[in-house]
């Protein structure tokens, strides 16, 4: 199963997705559901009714952040061996993790607001996961019964402000300037996820390509990781690490501007493409 | 005025704190407030009807953290020289800044938990304050007009788990670690805040001391920079950095135990006091 979290007459719902492959896809609401986040469960999405006579196309909603309001999101740096090669960094022994702040989240069709104080804004291309469970020291081999579902992110950044201390904060969470979704998809919807493709387009160009499987922390790796500290709730994201290839890095390096529509896409789970835009202060 | 968030008979309020010097303070429920947060702001606070004839002991209540579901939790590292000096590290040119999860906070007399995963947990006093109206790219000269009021906390860290990695996050946000409170004061009830002293004393001994007019980046300064990457909005909490004195700089080194009891002090807001207690897992 898929879900969305999209508005429609200035109204905020969940909808189960029906995909079809020669017309858009197709969101049947959930009786009384707002959101996706930190009240749903996968019971809940399986118990609450379908309003089948309330089905809308994809494109006659406006997609929102999958989950608009998590209760934590968390995020992994250096996960993979090529991106924490090209940073020149050392290999991790333990999960680099950093936090942003839900209003930094954008649907995944929107504008990446570029703010005028930055001019070093990158892409950063991840799947994300979604937590449907609480837990507490979730050892790794029960990890997989605390997830929700996958789903795309782009970890945009802002490298001249990621840099300013050896704390990442301020580099990451500006606002609106974060894509998740378009979907949620089940685990049951995608089993092959950990050796799906993830990939950056930029102007017909592919900038990140990897596989999931080359995590170097892998997803129960990480939820053990984290829950060792803090309680895992249901809502709660974890965005898990970008490949090689982002563009602070390159020669000469590549950073977004007004006007730029980046792709990030992740086999099984679809992609997020979004133009970047010059916000007006 | 200074406000607090507390249970009675398994129900949080919000009350009016009525001090007295020759008894326990007062608190006057005000009507239909469940927690200060994210919803109050100094209008809220003023225009609600106090429930005078529900006043009770502050000694009859369980104080919950002052602020319990922050929609952000900001922290400043690095904040007083005497602190920069004794890390060793460059004096900052920009604040360093990480977060916590609201699930690290707990109520000013309650118990730290130690989970069995540490052995270096320490302490870090630190006057914190709340925004009580949005406000994004907020000028310092306008920061005062944002600020809700002040309070105390307690930056509990664990250092074995802050070294992982050159990211803090999992060293400083582990479950129901964060004292904060007992009250929050409005900026009118202490304008003297700058020049307050603050304080760390474990049995007898004070380990910080420090003027909060010593911060390297002042009150303004932080929400001027916070504010430029992100909206502040009211419930938001930031805490301002820690004295020269921490536990693990010291010879030899100072960390918290079982039966520990912890106090950090602030002239005008009063203090928090906290017994270390080992987690049962």
């Amino acid at each position: 199963m898929a879900y969305a979290t999209f508005e429609i007459d200035g109204r905020r719902r969940v909808g189960v997705v029906e995909r079809s492959d020669h017309a858009a896809d197709r969101l049947v609401p959930l009786d009384g559901l707002v959101e996706l986040g930190p009240s749903t469960t996968a019971d809940v999405l399986a118990d609450t009714r379908r309003l089948e006579d309330e089905a809308v196309g994809v494109d006659e909603v406006r997609l929102c952040p999958v989950v608009p309001n998590p209760g934590k999101i968390i995020c992994i740096g250096l996960n993979y061996h090529e991106h924490v090669g090209e940073t020149g960094r050392d290999l991790p022994t333990y999960p680099v993790m950093f936090t942003k702040f839900p209003s930094a989240l954008i649907g995944p069709y929107e504008d990446i607001v570029a703010p005028p104080e930055t001019t070093e804004i990158d892409y950063e291309a991840e799947m994300a996961l979604v937590i449907g469970r609480p837990g507490r020291r979730i050892p790794r081999e029960q990890a997989h019964e605390h997830i929700l579902g996958y789903t795309v992110a782009n970890d945009i950044s802002m490298r001249d402000y990621q840099r300013k201390t050896h704390q990442w904060l301020q580099g990451k969470t500006w606002d609106r300037s974060t894509p998740i979704g378009p979907y949620l998809f089940t685990p049951q919807e995608v089993p092959d996820i950990a050796d799906a493709c993830i990939r950056t387009v930029l102007d017909g160009n592919v900038l990140q390509e990897a596989l999931v499987s080359q995590l170097i922390f892998d997803i129960p790796h990480l939820i053990e990781t984290i829950s060792e500290f803090t309680t895992l709730l249901p809502g709660d994201v974890i965005l898990t690490g970008t490949p090689g290839g982002v563009g602070m890095k390159r020669q000469p390096p590549i950073f977004l501007g007004d006007g730029d529509r980046i792709t990030v896409e992740i086999e099984g789970l679809g992609s997020l493409t979004n133009t970047v835009r010059n916000e007006r202060v």
